[in-house]
């Protein structure tokens, strides 16, 4: 750190010649990196990306909410090389802060699943374990406050979820900070509010999973070849083949995501065009938003790992 | 700040029920932002963008280098409202430790030019005065130290620039550190070196001359309508049509670029398809750099003046 005025650089050591190595990825960047390649990958049918716009939500608010969410993502690194880091955050905090940023746009929702995957996983890699085990302990380890804060993270911006199971009306999570009380009364953490909705919903899936589809897409982006965004969108394919996207059935129902899983399989045994499927959902409004949560995520520990651009 | 432990959050006041507002947007973030949106407006015949890749010099590298820039950006604006800010840095320091960041991806030189006029104007802002004024007060002001550091930045990227004139050699910027002895000898400040390029130079040009034509890209894109990358793509189209791109005539000559300012004329007119053009362009390999880095000024202006996303 510098004396606070003019002279001084990031502490960089100079060669002889004064020429200093580059700066270091920092976890937070890479954070931020995992959410704009994710929408560079195209075609991702039905997805925002990067030949593809909704009416109201375009690729620009997405590159927005990218940069808003970069303070968020910074809480979650603490210490990262950047600077000194004395402001590591709780996990709920960190991530409401990242959407509280990712907000800052006209589009609405961009990446509040997308940050909801990554943001544990920055932190476990600030913990020094970015592996199922290290993930699943910062998921464990998160506490009734980590869940106030993500309830609050809801009060930014609109996210489209199921309702709740019966018993479970007080914590909506569309009530926002209005269930708090509910949740401290119940003493529920972060981690129970996932578990509570694992079975609805891909993202709680991977919370109380260790991340597995997320590691295994990581595994699939270094894996393939060619350019990162087009083993994004290949990867995409893969999730979505594999697994009905739990954000198009709440939207438009189980038979919609059974059949666009389906779709998604022909596309990728070249069956079908992936770039006209993606037409066709757009048109639709179909976007099977979990699945390009988990390719962000996948991104994220893959860039840890050595993905190269 | 926090105290370096697990429970504190960025500062923002928490309302009764515990939401806290957004993080504002930073100016070394809204820099990041302005080299994202730059890029994402397409057509801007030449130049990669989001609709156009070249061979070896693709989209995702100017996402990577806008988020390796970042650290450089940050040691520009110094505090600006993220942390307590005591890493502020000359300008010549910021601009290559920015560089330094932005080369770390396999496609080579995507912003140095962008950085190159983005770097003072965050820093004219930082010092409260994002004016021409202001930022002339920035470039006027700089050392010998300053010249230094922008002639290291050049041992990070391969940059393409003209031969230096007569007498000049010793301080052929592409000797990079090399020529920092002679720089020193001969006392000359990056204003200096700016000045004895501006003739040839469109971006030494607005150095010397209070960024006119960043401010003038800023009103347009103030004034034009549309998504922020269609008003992008507008506005380089504009300023194309209106000066030859110097990159370009450091590359093909200035009858190329002279060519290429009526045929952006024509595309404005109408009497050109833009995107024929584009695709004209980007196999002959004639990119219009110079033009791209005036339309990301004018972007970090326009988003600091109010343009919303």
């Amino acid at each position: 750190m510098s004396d606070g005025t003019d002279a001084e650089d990031d502490g960089a050591t100079r060669d002889a010649t004064g020429v200093r190595p580059p700066p270091e990825r920092s976890l937070a960047r890479d954070g931020q990196l995992a959410l704009l390649l994710e929408v560079t990958g195209t075609p991702k049918p039905g997805n925002v990306d990067r030949a593809h716009d909704h009416d109201d939500l375009r690729f620009e608010h997405f590159v927005t909410g990218a940069v808003g969410a970069l303070p968020g993502l910074r809480l979650a690194a603490g210490s990262d090389g950047e600077r000194d880091g004395d402001d590591r955050a709780n996990v709920g905090n960190a991530f409401e802060r990242a959407v509280a940023g990712m907000s800052q746009q006209a589009g609405g929702n961009t990446q509040f699943g997308a940050l909801l995957a990554v943001v544990p996983l920055v932190r476990a890699a600030a913990d020094g374990d970015l592996s199922p085990a290290g993930v699943e302990a910062v998921a464990t380890a998160t506490t009734v406050e980590d869940a106030a804060d993500f309830y609050r993270a809801f009060e930014h911006v609109d996210v489209a979820v199921e309702d709740p199971p019966d018993g479970m009306e007080p914590l909506d999570v569309r009530r926002g900070a209005a269930a708090v009380p509910a949740l401290r009364e119940r003493g529920l953490t972060l981690f129970d509010v996932m578990e509570r909705s694992a079975d609805r919903d891909g993202l709680a899936r991977e919370w109380v999973g260790g991340f597995e589809r997320s590691f295994h897409a990581a595994d699939r982006l270094r894996d393939t070849e060619g350019p990162v965004p087009d083993r994004a969108a290949r990867v995409f394919l893969e999730l979505l083949a594999d697994e009905p996207d739990t954000f198009v059935a709440v939207n438009h129902g189980e038979a919609t995501a059974e059949r666009v899983t389906a779709q998604a399989a022909d596309a990728l045994d070249g069956e079908r065009d992936p770039w006209a499927l993606a037409d066709e959902l757009v048109a639709e409004g179909v976007n099977p938003g979990t699945t390009a949560d988990l390719v962000a995520a996948g991104l994220f520990v893959a860039l840890r790992r050595g993905l190269e651009l």
